[in-house]
């Protein structure tokens, strides 16, 4: 029989008396809850302890690095390229991850995005990507490797080799109602942001109705936690807290934001997602040693539209195909004459999940055509009969409950709101 | 597909964030748990949110009665005696229902004692009991109803069908630590006691090393707590705060506090038991209508002794039979003159434990003769080599672990100790 260093009793006890946990407890209690010693009903009460009393910076820097024990890294090393990498934590209509990798990467920068599905009201990349006809999502690590050397970009799924022991934390957490603290939410995210080995890497941080953290406070908080753990691993890391308010861009929903994001790589397309996506690239070329790229050129000439494209083929996928368009549409119209001063993300999102575009469990199929169009945004003056925004689904069926949804989501006033300063609220970098 | 008027996710996470359950909440939990719809992780989450945020009188009232909900209660009404119960929360050297119950059931007021095995430190009256040799603890509702309709007293096994949900939440409590709460212990404790359907119960609750409640006040919280439950489900409750500083009588181990427990049925015994067993008689008579029993009389005049014998008799067993006694004895011997000031109860209730008279794991077989004779109590003067205890078992391997726990365990000094006043520390009350 193995003997075991600890007992996860003791362990989850320390936690529950706001002990400061040994970095071996940490190594123990992550390596044992993914060998099955840990039962699951044990790391759900550590979880909870966790969430409750906390845990330091030294803490969280251990439990990550124990997470990134767990499972296998990804090695770039061997391309000649700078790797450069994003994370959002996720919100309404975010499709930047789509024009941003080809961007950067149309300045021989190599951006490895690897991503993962949705669940509930925020979209997943791949989800989004797999409208696409015939884009493939899974790629061997050669296949990774080939494409950042020739394109420069990748969007793809995580191998479920990198960091187990989040995999098996994240649907945990999903079920006892520990998903949404600092220490947690930074461990997971870092953890396996590390184990794919990038050199640099830049964080959206969004705050508002339709992200994880509400308030910019707590935004920052995270944005500062991660932002040290990256540092502390040698990895360049950044982060912008940006609006989530109210939806990115036009669009809500799969196939509905590859169309949006080709639009950007065309050019053109909405103005806020034009400034996130140029912001987001910046950081991520300034870290990987070229400050000076002319990025909006390079959305206006083509250079990234190439990226794109020479991507989609690298994977399977048919660029020029057409995308598939929901058969079913239903229009909300202005009631009354004004400015659109109110749009909430959260209702939008919750909407556009609710015709089919999200899933609530894992592993359920999505729809590519379901979603959301805008037609106006908040500080948009508006007519009565106006459409304010187009419903999409093929299951019609779904649209009184993402009305629902959508009531009380918006307001129109006499007065025009205060126009937004900006998409990114503040910058976080490393002390 | 099924219904379920709750999801598990949103009631975990109104305790995460301190506010009240409801009543509707609290009986779903309950119920889905019972079920298997609320699985073991979600209830650890739950228990460590309680444990963390605490719960209110009317939350701790609704989890008791939802627990006793889960399953069937006994039934009493067809006795034409009154029943009294007693709850200790377990101690060493506690063998005090033995001779408790049969003295109480010789003034005709019938004594079911639905007991359980140990586990840890803490012996079971059931692990006791079977050292008596045929004795059986396991009865039919029938049986029971039978020997309190005769001898008046049965100590006896649980069934399985009382507050089947506390069985599980107790298991998962053990492996998650989340035990030593008010609300979880006090509603475990009385979803069983009122789901055995007693007229009246009181409650000896301990205070010290060898106890779950090391600090009077924590104690006296939870008597509060438990009385207050007791009696807005209409059982007469009361309770005792009693030391458990240090063992109770001169025996602690299965065999020896049966000959212990039989030496106060014939009218002698240590001075703590005979205090404690009298006391507790007198709260379960008083209870009952009989404040006037003559309690000391009936351990003297055999009354006593004889409903013990029918009793025994009646589970199979034989009064008569010699009990088991250990082959392999070890003297622990006093290194110096002066006065034994302190014998720590958890410290001989684990070495107890090492030598055989308890499990580590549900299941485990326990030793009848393993365990510990004391020759000394606090207070009392020893002379240099005189014997302080003698440890017992049938694997004498067991002996090292044993005096290693006793290390540090007593301590022998030139001034006497003061004398303790009494067992009885406090006496509790409903208001």
């Amino acid at each position: 029989m193995l003997t075991e260093k600890f007992d996860a009793v003791d362990v989850i006890r320390h936690k529950r008396d706001k002990l400061e946990l040994t970095g071996e407890e940490i190594d123990w209690m992550i390596d044992a809850y993914t060998r099955g010693v840990v039962g699951e009903e044990q790391m759900a009460a550590m979880a909870m302890a966790i969430f409750l009393n906390g845990m330091n910076r030294s803490e969280i820097a251990r439990w990550t690095q124990a997470m990134i024990n767990s499972g296998e890294r990804m090695d770039f090393s061997s391309l000649t390229r700078n790797t450069a990498d994003k994370h959002s934590t996720g919100g309404v209509g975010d499709k930047i991850t789509l024009p941003l990798a080809p961007l950067v990467a149309a300045f021989d920068v190599a951006v490895p995005q690897l991503s993962g599905r949705g669940l509930g009201h925020t979209g997943g990349t791949l989800d989004k990507m797999e409208s696409i006809p015939g884009w493939r999502a899974n790629l061997s690590n050669q296949e990774i490797l080939d494409i950042l050397d020739g394109p420069g970009c990748v969007i793809c799924a995580a191998g479920s080799g990198l960091a187990p022991a989040d995999k098996k934390l994240y649907a945990l957490r999903d079920i006892t109602s520990t998903v949404d603290t600092i220490p947690l939410i930074s461990s997971s995210i870092m953890s396996k942001k590390i184990a794919e080995g990038t050199d640099s890497l830049v964080l959206d941080v969004k705050v508002g109705s339709g992200a994880f953290m509400k308030d910019i406070d707590q935004a920052r908080k995270l944005a500062q936690t991660m932002v040290a753990l990256g540092t502390d691993h040698g990895v360049k890391t950044t982060a912008l807290l940006t609006d989530m308010s109210t939806p990115l861009g036009l669009t809500v929903g799969n196939a509905l934001e590859v169309r949006e994001s080709i639009e950007v790589l065309e050019g053109g397309g909405p103005a806020d997602i034009v400034e996130l996506t140029v912001a987001l690239a910046r950081e991520m070329l300034t870290a990987a040693g070229k400050p000076d790229a002319d990025v909006e050129e390079a959305l206006k000439d083509g250079r990234a539209m190439d990226r794109w494209r020479q991507m989609i083929i690298a994977q399977g996928g048919d660029p020029d195909a057409e995308l598939p368009v929901a058969k079913d549409q239903h229009q909300v119209i202005a009631e009354r004459d004004g400015y659109l001063t109110r749009l909430d993300a959260i209702s939008v999102g919750v909407a556009s999940w609710r015709l089919g575009a999200g899933r609530a469990r894992a592993g359920e199929d999505v729809q590519a055509v379901a979603g959301i169009e805008l037609h106006a945004k908040p500080g948009d003056m508006v007519k009565k009969g106006q459409p304010l925004m187009t419903l999409h689904t093929a299951t019609p069926e779904r649209f009184e409950r993402a009305l629902q949804s959508l009531e009380g989501g918006y307001d129109i006033e006499d007065e025009a709101p205060a126009p937004r300063a900006s998409v990114v609220l503040d910058r976080i970098t490393a002390e």
